[in-house]
């Protein structure tokens, strides 16, 4: 006879209590916990201070009274995908065998730029996703990527990154989807619906206020008052949840004026599940409980930091239990935490299993290994493929230089990312993220580099590759050999930018922060060096973050950036250079002009970005947010406004027509911007509104309309209190957030309006 | 007979009502605006967008109902002193005869590094006077630019800057007292003592905030949350309040959070006046309420951007009557403005004014012009080079070059600093600040360059001089000299840093903002360049911000810091450099290792100092705060707590003993820090609490106590109320933050605490 928690006909919830109330305390805190079998495989930290708390357990004493997550079961060493599963299987027989209560555990992985899985996809990175423009693409990729999750027992993701980008010098720039809260709402939200429809959790990461810390050093405190945490960094969160359904959200590390995320209960119970109404799971992220303690120090004992974690609403303790075991039950046991706080948070570790199956009495962790297992499959490579040819941003075409055609006699291809597959990868691709750890194991996926690429895509072109000089190393030793081949060539195209690692192995990635926006190591110098031949140098950026490219702009014969393009990203690049693909990347942060005057990001009040007459620097960058040009022109005329006046709960219809006027098919991302020019706070100068992407043939042209709501333009006033104002409205139609094609206004009419929870987030738009 | 308003007889309030109840409403809005005679005749920006906002206005004309200031009567140009008293004394007779009421205004200047007027002594700048870790100093000198203004019928000082420093890239550091809000506090309020004790109103500014503007750009926005605003940016001004007694208040121009302060009736009002019981007047920076509508653009009118400053708290309009006149005149008449908030600000201006005597019947301007005025008197000389003594700061002195004695036979003296004087004058001095827009004067001072003064000092060395480079450009063609002087001398002096200067004129000062912390020009690369020389270096910066020195403190013999030292900044570098002074300044910044990771400064919760295992940057200076060297050395030992535990409510009393183990007489500062190793929310690792600067002879020790109450260790908790809290404090006693030499703890015992407005804000302390 099945028991009434085990049988998948009884409604869930009482399933999750009479699970509970059949649980010791310890069985409950159990399932709060986390272990990380095989870490010890791991030679180098893939988490911040892993070397640190890491350990070694046996999993049968880890997991003696039932195991809440299992930690990265792809993600640690290398192992071939069938193999893999029937570990993770393997596991989780034991664990429903050797305890009282026989509940599995949810597997949880890393999947940012694809599962962190050996063999896996590597898809662009998520700034790249970000420069398309193109949230239904991301929406694809997400699914594919939970798809091989789901397909070998894998239950959680560890993705979305939504921290709104703003210090470029920040290592972790390349994980998010850049710098307007916005776009990285509407991406975030596209791949939360992408990998929950596989059916993974997906899980928003840093709640909140990560990207701000000071200098853009990594876990450094974040200075912040809550007019901008509420305006800038909450509201991709809200949306995700909202408008993707996610069901998981972790920790950021950092403190905001003062106050660690993982110990906030405004933040964490307030704002999270009382505002937003969340229901899902709140995990820590790696060891940041322990964190309380040893680094904010507002914790004496692990117990302490568990318990103000708990409080906070932290629900389960990941990598590993270090607080959340017997320090935890030591203070429930002794009256210092409330049992009902316990219970609070294993109701929603249950609830997540029972949804996903594993209370189910039939549940079978085996998966079917018959069947071959493909992580890299050709329909995924596709999407990487088309990701990464809309992620390339076209930054500059002086001379027209691009494409080069085929028939360019001869080519220098200079610098340290042109003949390095992995100078495409993220830092939390498995090449990059794990494989370090891991000598001895090639990629085991199939990739180009640009130099393979461009010689595929350029038969007739004389191609002569010199590296220069590394990525990060001061070694000019290589400028001679590359000047003397850009001397000699026709085109030089100099390929620099950054190597993404984990903690010191890259210049970018989890704690490669940067100093300032120069290029690292000698890579500026050989870019000068480059310039100074005369042969025209088409400068092409592959990083994580922008760098600045004031000093280069003015000289390069054309500028293209790209941010880690993934395993299709040597093809895509070779396939813009040549012309095979038109360009229509969008940037999704600014280019700065020079190295540093950070934090400064597009999205700021006027003395933000103006400093005349007050200061001599001069923010403004060097290519701004939203710009990307192709190898086709477009036309924008027509602009229509559904009315001139609407409430301040009213929607207006703002509609233009875009025409591809050149000779060749191109994609255009007409962009809606608005501003507020009068109010009762300082406003953004503009801010992105809306956006849509638009594939069109030559002459072809199309209507775009945007349904604008009013609550869009809500804002946080003077007294906290979120307000849409009366007063005019500036609207901007574009192609950048510069590059204002066609402008209109209207004005809110009627009384201040408190706009709740309930309001509209996204701008409905529709191509004609 | 005389109108009971004119009588000094009656009580001031009385005559204050009486005289209001006379007034039409433009006679009243007169008394809060200003008026700028004379600034047509300077010909570049001394106040930021002067050009867009100043105007020629007739007097008459401006002043017809009356006028509440008259700004900067010595400082737009310059004019011997009995003439400029005489022009003053005329513009307040023009005003008592030929308005109705006939009362004339409140006259007032700035006097940073001393009263900005022709020939008037050039102080050492604010950062200098906080490295001298001597309040009682700056409290004289304060008192001598007060009898200076007092003198010639100024009755107000826009002085001092308590802003605290976020972040080093900023202009206006060298207007600041450094980085230590306790620090700032001390300092600070000495200055107001002194001024105010001159007859002076001193004006606390910028309130507040204005040092934390994003990537350091002047009046760019503030990211800051309450906590680290209170904690953090308050408390000086709340000291200068309450203990310096100061009776005017200047708005910050930016905005924190969103908010500008000039529109903040919650910091105008509730914090100043409401919380902190203040009663003087809160005067506008130069062009902030107009800067409302033009730059915050939170008013659509010059009307409108009035009365949002009146309603916050703002009660005169400087530098000229832009909003505060008739725009804001004709919104009293429509009924948009109550007029109770007009007559609240009256109230203010002529309380001040009845008690400087304006308001007397028999209130004469004139002054006397037959006693020869000196603006620059030996016994003001002798403080500014007290202080420039006392605030030099001896970084490093690695091989006991320095001092280097009568024996030396040859210096090369190099750099763009060692013979200009003007490289020793702050931005808000005459010669740095008026002079250059009005070409064609001299100083109008006498001061040595460091080459006149180390002549002086070391008559049997045989000094070499070369520049080098200039301070600012670009321009290397001065290195082969000074190459080679260097190679040819025992020791060469590299004397590198800023030029002062306004808007873009200088390297530091306002407007001038850096990138970052490289030495400004080719200045570094000159220091490299007689570093290779293997002529030991003595690297001696003279300067308004820290600059990077991690490149150069290794291998530079020694390096000195002096932050521009004034008019005896010459003599006193000479003196440091020769012996016959024994440095004893300690650095109130800190001085970086590396030219980026701004903003960071010492005091900072773990996060926020050490990146190990989460970040490749490493935060640590390379001087820390609080250090500077002495020619002799200093042992500490004994010491004595008086309790082991407290209430929160309590003083314990910490003293040791200091003495003097070298064979010269030194001055040590010693410094008091306590850390809270665990609270409930991150504190900073350490933090100033107490100093006491102590001269002593060879071998002489002397015991130094300080009275720590309780309420020195409140701070913002997680419900933001300012809270002592039970728990373990760790002591630390030493020579500099970092050097501690005695360790102590006590314990604070008994609830949490609500600490208030009477809290004790100082530590008390005995040198016995």
């Amino acid at each position: 006879m099945t028991t009434p928690w085990a049988d998948p006909a009884c409604p869930r919830d009482d399933r999750v209590e009479a699970l509970l109330a059949e649980m010791t305390l310890e069985e409950k805190l159990a399932q709060l916990g986390s272990a990380w079998p095989g870490v010890e495989s791991v030679s180098g930290n893939v988490a911040p201070m892993q070397d640190v708390f890491a350990r070694h357990t046996e999993f049968a004493s880890a997991s003696k009274d039932g195991l809440g997550h299992l930690t990265r079961p792809f993600g640690t060493r290398p192992v071939d995908p069938a193999e893999g599963a029937r570990q993770l299987a393997a596991l989780q027989r034991e664990l429903m065998g050797n305890t009282r209560l026989g509940i599995p555990a949810i597997a949880h992985e890393e999947c940012l730029t694809g599962f962190t899985a050996y063999r896996a996809t590597v898809f662009p990175t998520a700034l790249a996703w970000a420069a398309t423009f193109s949230p239904a693409l991301v929406e694809r990729m997400a699914h594919a990527i939970g798809s091989s999750m789901r397909r070998v027992g894998v239950h959680q993701g560890l993705s979305p990154v939504l921290d709104v980008v703003r210090d470029y010098r920040w290592g972790r720039v390349e994980e998010t989807l850049g710098e307007d809260p916005y776009l990285v709402g509407m991406t975030g939200s596209a791949y939360v619906r992408g990998l929950e429809s596989a059916g993974i959790i997906a899980t928003l990461k840093h709640f909140a206020g990560y990207s701000a810390s000071k200098g853009a050093r990594n876990h450094a405190p974040v200075s912040m008052g809550r007019r901008e945490f509420t305006d800038v960094i909450l509201p991709p969160f809200e949306m995700a949840l909202r408008e993707g359904g996610a069901r998981s959200v972790m920790n950021s590390y950092s403190d905001v004026d003062g106050m660690p995320a993982g110990a906030d209960p405004s933040l964490l119970t307030g704002t999270l599940r009382e505002e937003w109404g969340f229901e899902g799971t709140v995990v820590s992220d790696y060891w940041s409980i322990a964190f309380l303690r040893t680094m904010h120090r507002i914790a004496a004992t692990d117990g302490e930091a568990g318990a103000r974690a708990l409080a906070a609403g932290i629900d389960v303790e990941l990598p590993d239990t270090l607080c959340y075991g017997e320090p935890l039950a030591e203070l429930v046991r002794s009256g210092g935490v409330a049992e009902d706080l316990v219970d609070r948070a294993v109701r929603r570790v249950l609830r997540q299993k029972a949804e996903l199956g594993l209370l189910d009495a039939d549940f079978r962790p085996e998966v079917d290994t018959e069947e071959p297992i493909d992580f890299d499959p050709p329909a995924h490579r596709a999407i990487a493929r088309e990701l990464a040819e809309q992620s390339i941003v076209l930054l500059d075409n002086r001379d027209g230089i691009l494409p080069l055609g085929q028939d360019t006699p001869s080519l220098a291809l200079i610098g340290p990312c042109a003949d390095d597959p992995n100078a495409f990868f993220g830092c939390y691709s498995f090449p990059n993220h794990v494989l370090p750890h891991h000598p001895g194991y090639d990629n085991g996926i199939e990739t180009r580099s640009l130099l393979d690429a461009l010689a595929a895509e350029l038969p007739g072109t004389r191609i002569a590759y010199e590296q220069g000089c590394p990525v990060k190393d001061i070694d000019r030793g290589g400028f001679e050999a590359a000047v003397e081949q850009a001397r000699r060539a026709d085109v030089c195209v100099a390929v620099v930018g950054d190597r993404a690692g984990l903690f010191g192995l890259g210049t970018s990635g989890e704690g490669c922060d940067a100093e300032d926006l120069t290029l690292p190591g000698v890579q500026g110098e050989l870019v000068e060096a480059l310039l100074a031949t005369g042969t025209p140098v088409v400068l092409l950026v592959v990083s994580g973050r922008p760098y600045a490219l004031g000093a280069y702009a003015d000289r390069a014969a054309a500028v293209v950036q790209a941010f880690f393009p993934g395993e299709e990203g040597g093809s895509a690049l070779a396939g813009v250079l040549s012309g095979r693909v038109t360009p229509s990347g969008k940037l999704p942060v600014q280019v700065p002009r020079s190295r540093g005057g950070q934090p400064a990001t597009y999205l700021h009040a006027p003395l933000g970005g103006n400093s005349e007459g007050v200061s001599n620097l001069d923010p403004t960058p060097a290519y701004p947010f939203g710009h990307g040009l192709s190898y086709t022109t477009f036309a924008y005329e027509g602009i229509e406004l559904s009315a001139e006046r609407i409430p301040t709960d009213g929607e207006v219809e703002i509609s233009c027509l875009v025409r591809n006027t050149g000779d060749r098919a191109g994609a255009e991302v007409v962009q809606l911007y608005t501003a507020d020019p009068v109010a009762q706070l300082p406003r953004p100068v503009t801010q992105l509104t809306g956006f849509a992407r638009v594939l069109l043939a030559p002459g072809e042209q199309r209507r775009v309309t945007f349904r604008l709501h009013a609550d869009r333009l809500a804002y946080t006033g003077a007294d906290l209190r979120r307000i849409v104002e009366p007063g005019e409205i500036a609207v901007m139609v574009g192609s950048s957030s510069t590059d204002v094609r066609l402008r209109g206004t209207f004005h809110l009419t009627g009384p201040v309006r408190a706009a709740g929870a309930d309001r509209v987030l996204h701008t409905a738009v529709d191509v004609g």
